[in-house]
């Protein structure tokens, strides 16, 4: 019986389903301060200032991914 | 019996999967820089300087993938 | 009991759900330029030039991963 090759890494395949939901987190978050600029322009400093803290705890979750997918065997 | 023969690499699989979380957030983020431009023309500068900000980190997620499907064994 | 023959490559499954991110993207983007004509007809050209800057960011995604489809073994 030929064994079953299959070439690549299951981590690779984790690692897409990982950057699935941050980015679109990221994307939402980015998109609502684009979309308050457009409702109240003088606002944008305290909009951004949010929207990096939603970025970086977001961001990580894919982050931690790349760690993980070469971490785990 | 016949073995089961599949071609091409799991890694491919894996960057089909962190395209589309990207695909979809950098997505939002232009079309709402194009909702803004519809409703306040005169904004549409401080609203692309953010689409670029949330477009480098969302789409970095996706350009990430690339390099691991090389990377990953 | 028939054996298991499937032929064809990981990779096309890969560049399947490749394209389904980037198809969705730069769909919402036009359409929010087809909604902001509506709305404001006279941004028309503004809005047109942000959607070709978020359309070829978004459609590249799903042009590497014909690449990528060649290239990973």
């Amino acid at each position: 019986m030929t064994p079953l090759e299959i070439a690549g890494s299951m981590n690779m395949l984790g690692y897409g389903l990982a950057t699935l939901g941050p980015a679109i987190g990221v994307g939402w978050i980015f998109a609502s301060v684009i979309n308050g600029t457009a409702r109240q322009p003088e606002a944008r400093g305290a909009m951004m200032s949010t929207a990096f803290i939603g970025f970086a705890v977001v961001e990580a979750l894919a982050i931690i991914g790349i760690a993980l997918a070469f971490v785990l065997q």
